[in-house]
């Protein structure tokens, strides 16, 4: 299969972030896309393309506009209060506070359009979600146009990014907006599977309300883990989305047993959604040795993961999400590819 | 006047907070309340008493019991996860995540609990958070009992905790809880006054439903300072509550001339409500020199700020919030109430 991935997308280098209730050094660093792309030659799984410049229409469709301003003009406006280094909000307005106002202030702004402290805004952060989520439509171009299968190297991730939020390491949401993009390119119905350790709280938000595309997430349960306020059984969409949004929360511990058996589970609703095309929210993070989660999948368990969902028989593309192992994130990411393939 | 204290309140020393983007040193320090004693003393205002333990019922009043209960429990949660030093929230339930699910994990509990990274629970902030209300508590019980007017040094300050939330440098919301408690103890309807720099959404927050309790705050405009989401001029209370809230947010750079003005509109408000009982809220922090602010009033306007409260004629009950020009914070804090006393 072919795989889309820029170097520019390394351009965001997190140095730290407030995580555990104390700065840290940054987990989301550019080498994991390094070593998954090294992988990808390593194995010879196929070409590795640079991504298109889609412009920002494709984004529009799933994030606000005054959301993508406020990230276009965000470093100038840091720069404009003197400031040089790494951007973190410090308030947020969570309930009893307005969620209706924009205020002047870059710190008021920071707050209104981010829901944690963990994802530095650095001076090439913008640029590089941008050519990420390019990267996301690249590949989904190439689902469009016929290909049954395509891996978007997506590095920052995207699947925790709101309409007008980001957190989570995430600015743009990657999987959602390739979503959009392949019903506007003429997919009936979309299945988005997510299988990040942490709950797709944004992707859930964006299609909450929809009836085209389908929202499946195996995950950390979020009484226990990140993002914490989202991801419960109990939220299964609103309006036409009703009963098109599933979550699998798991506890910590997880293994391929329990896994495996929430993601037949998932495969089922996809099948019987009707969809045309899936996205895979890709993250490797469910590994035993992710600094950061605490399921305990093995690196061979993430070939039965790429050979169950080849069963679905659906055009596929897999998008990056997380995963924070680094130095086993290559053969990680590539099994699932390959078991997809061999499948 | 007579003025309360404990050396306890001094226990919560904050180290660092999240602010305007980076880990800094913390500003609101022990220091603060000392120097403020220090100049009671040497001007001879009156005798300093030590608090009275009131127990939980007065914070219940105010405060949720869960959040009571999260703040009591706190530090042996942190310890369990096996961290020791400051704890700081990282992730918030902003718009689009759930505001009825409360985690299980710790820093979810924080961000359930918390608006804003900058207020560190250390292993002492609960017991002076404690200590603060008691002695916000013990002068409001001087004045319920004839007292005309009494100062309560309270720190760590109130203004900014909300039914269940800390932030702001505040864990409980003392002028609120010493509110509450004369009107439980017979004031029909009691006035808060809110002088400080920021805007107090705490206790606009904890009576915005209220009739019987009104809230006037003088403060710099939320759309250029923290806390940036509550504290606009189109606030003015709900249900029972409306006509009973009023903002004067004021631009930065504000000095004596146009601060008076609206201190003069919030005396006549406060007048025309059929007060009992004046509680003031008094931050320091609209001082010239603060360090975190940006209005222009010097240290000889704090005693006209006195004069003005005093020309009300009402018992009085002046409460410690901010200030953090830390060596002039006794000076400008005696200044107001020698200048109500001398009025
Ligand atoms: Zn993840
Ligand atoms: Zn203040």
């Amino acid at each position: 299969m072919k795989s889309v991935f820029s170097e520019r997308q390394l351009l965001h280098t997190p140095s730290k972030e407030l995580s555990d209730g104390e700065m840290r050094a940054a987990v989301e660093l550019p080498a994991r896309a390094e070593y998954v792309r090294d992988r990808i030659l390593e194995v010879g799984l196929g070409d590795i393309i640079e991504p298109s410049a889609f412009g920002r229409a494709p984004l529009e469709r799933v994030h606000t506009k005054d959301y993508l301003d406020f990230m276009e003009g965000f470093r100038a406006l840091h720069e404009a209060a003197g400031r040089t280094g790494e951007a973190f909000p410090f308030i947020w307005p969570t309930h009893g506070l307005r969620s209706d106002v924009t205020p002047r202030h870059v710190d008021g702004l920071l707050g209104r359009y981010s829901f944690d402290a963990g994802t530095p805004i650095g001076p090439m952060s913008w640029e590089a979600a941008k050519i990420s989520a390019d990267t996301a439509l690249t590949a989904a171009k190439m689902i469009a146009q016929g290909a049954p299968v395509a891996f978007a190297l997506c590095r920052p991730p995207g699947h925790h990014a709101m309409t007008d939020r980001f957190g989570g390491y995430c600015f743009l949401n990657n999987a959602a907006i390739a979503a959009q993009y392949l019903r506007d390119e003429g997919a009936e119905r979309v299945t988005i599977l997510d299988v990040d350790y942490h709950h797709g709280n944004g992707t859930q938000q964006i299609f909450y309300e929809r009836g085209d595309v389908q929202f499946l997430s195996l995950h950390a349960d979020p009484a226990d883990e990140f993002p914490y306020f989202l991801g419960y059984a109990d939220e299964v969409g609103e309006g036409e989305g009703e009963g098109c949004n599933f979550n699998w929360p798991m506890p910590l511990g997880t293994d391929w047993s329990g896994w495996s058996a929430s993601l037949d589970e998932a495969c089922a609703r996809a099948a019987s959604f009707g969809t045309d095309t899936l996205v895979v929210s890709l993250g490797l993070d469910p590994f035993e040795n992710d600094p950061i989660s605490k399921f305990k999948l093995v690196s061979d368990d993430f070939i039965r993961v790429g050979e169950r969902i080849a069963k679905l028989g659906l055009p596929t593309l897999f998008v990056m999400e997380g995963g924070y192992a680094i130095d086993a994130l290559g053969v990680n990411c590539v099994n699932v590819l390959s078991g997809f393939e061999g499948a």
